[in-house]
């Protein structure tokens, strides 16, 4: 999906919002675990619930790791019900040397056909460089996570009077252009945001770290909004598990448009 | 597995090779590639043939899950079938918020046995943090990896006078003891090795590099070894695909003794 269509269908659906499909079996609704496939009977009432609300879907891998063989198939399953106008992201946060690196590329972007992965930046760039191989593909970079552990490593002051996180930004748009790479930009300082769109002003940001982990929605969309809306702003559990019931997947519409409803007005205000 | 374990392993053995099973289908031989599942019969070979040679195997995820679950389901066989004496390493990279790094800690260390996981350490303290909830389990963090683009971020120099990477090395020390916690040092420069031995004399090192990406064996040994051996020298390529022929099981075995043999005598020259 190139920039353009994304920004078609935020414009279309008046919606930013990712929904993350963070399935846990402890937490989605008893009467599923009898089913043969309960993560993917899950998450398909969930995306025919939310997809008018929202642009894209994000399945964190870890989720489906811990279930083993049975949890890749239910992503592939559940990948392949994603409506086409979605972007989707596979949140795995991979990166190792290129050869390793390259059949990740492969397994996310053709075996799977995700639009995109988010990576890690610390092996630096023959470790992301693959994954910009393959075209139409978006990689989104780790630069300043939304958990107290960012403080250790991303925000040390280098000898340049940088943030290693700058550093990440500065180095890594010279290799690609805002046309195949986002960033991850942690919601809970929107100050942070605005900081960092000053770096990036045109690329996609993915922010995590609205609701459960204490972000500000309008905040955020004040301080990060550029002309093509330029915001992936990621929900997982506050849509997904509004209601832990039968009526869960009508739970989650109505949690998406609410969230949807809030973001017309900022799209209003606050796009460029 | 305990450090005084692994370290009974190598004396016995007289070897601290790790191999590398990152199994290519393009590369195994082609008379396996009839069988049902000929990812999980070429390494059930190698293992039969290198396993009186080595201490330790590693499986790099990126083979595996190029291959969907099916590679899922080679990687379960494998991992059961490796004897209970060897080390056992799940090469991920992983590395995420709290909740994430969580599932992955029980996807490598409950669901499967895994000894240790290769964590990636860009997000900080408590994206590592869960992989040491499970006792008994190591971490194996990326220090200073051997790829061109360890240059970007980790060699970073920072206001404190200190490297990226020694940063890592100086926090992750507060984490965790030698106990739990290795590290990934690249070869590719042995002088690189001794500095960082200096700075964590005590922690054992997963060595990548050799052969292939152009490290060498003495050099290491020398620089590195401390008084529990603290190496787990890794080598993938040059012993797995030794042969492509029918034979090939024949010439890992030759491959792993040839580095066995060389190994028992840096054991003896720089043992401290």
């Amino acid at each position: 999906m190139t920039r353009q269509e994304l920004f078609e269908q935020i414009k279309k659906k008046n919606s930013y919002l990712c929904v993350g499909l963070d399935i846990d079996l402890e937490k989605i609704p008893k009467h599923l675990l009898s089913l043969p496939d309960p993560v993917f009977e899950f998450n398909k009432q969930i995306i025919d619930a939310t997809k008018d609300f929202c642009v894209a879907y994000k399945p964190n891998l870890a989720f489906y790791e811990v279930l083993g063989s049975k949890g890749w198939e239910s992503l592939e399953k559940t990948l392949a019900y994603i409506p086409k106008e979605c972007f989707t992201i596979a949140d795995a946060k991979r990166g190792d040397i290129g050869n390793s690196s390259a059949l990740y590329a492969k397994a996310y972007f053709q075996q799977m056909d995700f639009d995109a992965l988010t990576v890690t930046p610390y092996m630096g760039e023959d470790s992301v460089k693959p994954f910009l191989d393959f075209q139409g593909k978006w990689v989104i970079l780790l630069v300043h996570t939304s958990n107290s552990g960012s403080a250790d490593f991303q925000q040390l002051e280098t000898r340049g009077g940088r943030y290693v996180y700058e550093e990440v930004i500065f180095a890594s748009q010279r290799w690609a252009s805002p046309n195949r790479m986002m960033y991850v930009v942690g919601a809970t300082k929107a100050d942070k945001i605005g900081t960092i769109r000053a770096l990036a002003p045109e690329h996609f940001f993915l922010v995590p770290g609205i609701g459960a982990q204490g972000g500000n929605l309008e905040d955020v969309s004040k301080a990060g909004m550029n002309e093509q809306c330029g915001l992936l702003v990621n929900s997982a559990r506050a849509i997904i598990y509004a209601s832990s019931g039968e009526d869960f997947a009508d739970a989650s519409r109505k949690a998406a448009a609410n969230v949807q409803d809030e973001m017309s007005k900022y799209l209003q205000k606050y796009l460029q």
